[in-house]
Parts: C-alpha cells; structure tokens; sequence
C-alpha cells in the first residue's frame, strides 16, 4: 500500500489535535453526524457539536501516547491503543485505552468507540 | 475494582491458548453463536465450529504478543492491541492488530473484531 490508510491519518490527528489544545481541529475530524461513545457502554452522543461540550473541558488537560503503530483495517476502520493523562478536580489521572473509528467517504469520522472504564484510572503521583 | 474483568480475563486466554497450540482451549472461550470478523470488512463466520476450520491450520505456526495492558470496558466489551507472527507458504510474516470482543453473561465471546489490514504483513528475516 503506498498512499497511508485514511484511519491511521485521523487517528494520529485525533492524537496530535488534543496534544496540540487544539479543539477546532479535532472538532473538524469528525462527521456532523457522528455516533460517539466514550467508554463503550455509555450512553451514545450525537453529532459534532455535541462533542464540543464534551471536549472542551479537557482539552488543555488531557494528553495522549500511542501504544505501539495505529491499525488501520479493512473497511475504512481502523483502531489505535494508547495511554492517557487527565486532570480531574485538580489530580491527575492515567489510564490505558483503545479507540475504534469508522470513517465516511470524505474521511470523517462517523462512529467512534472507546474501550477503558473509568475504574482503571489511577492517580499519577505528582 | 477486585475481580478482574471478565473481558480481560478472556482475552488473555485467547493468546495463551493460541501461543501454547491449544485449539480445544482456544474454541473453548467462543459462543457457540459467535459472530467473527477478522480483519474488520472481511465476511462475517458464524458460530463456533466455523472456527475450527479458520485455526486449525494457524495453530502452531501463529504466535502473538501483548502491545500493553488488556483494556476492559463498561457493556461487556474489551480490546487488546497485540503483534503477531504467522507462516505463509514457508515465509514468516509479522503484523500488528487490535481485537475486540463482546462477552455473553457465561463470559463466552459473541462478537470478535480484529483490526489490521493483510497489506501491512510484513515478511520477518530469518
């Protein structure tokens, strides 16, 4: 394959934007019509700018590291392991996590999974 | 959290049994009404004993190693990024992927989704 897989390229702009508190970028990676649900399991937000709400408030706090390359599948999926820091009521937490994203024709995301609980962040010592 | 997740429990077995040529072990961990998807995009098999067919031949020559820590998510569902190595026609291939799965409430997986592409196999020096 020569040209990268559309996955890996938003995936590690997923990345890079939230390193980067850069939140009208990361906002433009996804559809309009995004299904987004972070952990897997809750409840599913819907559209772009229902993800503003959510992300606002972490951008600036939370930080992420790839695990290892990003896959990019069949499909137009592709997933990527990672860990992560945030800070909450003034602490800060890390935990590992795996996010899977379905992407459109245009290379936006449409569904967007992630796979942690909430029960595994541990406080990071400062 | 004291019991360890289900989901992390499960895939770590599914390597275990893979790694020690296990394939009693290995169908062993599946519903027998499982849906199985690997890679992502490729047709769907269902149902336990079509995987007989799809490891029978890839126990003992498919090995794989755990990229970081199982992740175990809320519904049920956990992921796992992993490298592999597997022989094709005599020549060692390598390649990365991330599998998911759902759990039924007998802790058997239901739904598996592996994340790679066969472009990325790349052949291992011997």
């Amino acid at each position: 394959m020569t040209a990268p897989h559309p996955g890996k390229r938003v995936l590690q702009s997923y990345i890079d934007t939230i390193n980067a508190n850069d939140l009208e970028g990361l906002l433009g990676l996804f559809a309009e019509d995004v299904e987004w649900e972070d952990p897997y399991g809750s409840p599913v937000r819907k559209g772009r700018e229902a993800l503003r709400e959510v992300y606002s408030p972490l951008i600036g706090s939370l930080n992420m590291t790839l695990d290892g390359p990003i896959r990019g599948s069949e499909g137009n999926r592709a997933a990527m392991a990672f860990s992560f820091e945030v800070e909450i009521d003034g602490k800060r937490f890390g935990a590992t996590a795996i996010d899977v994203v379905s992407l459109n024709e245009a290379g936006l995301i449409t569904h967007f999974q992630a796979y942690w609980s909430p029960g595994d962040l541990e406080e990071i010592a400062s």
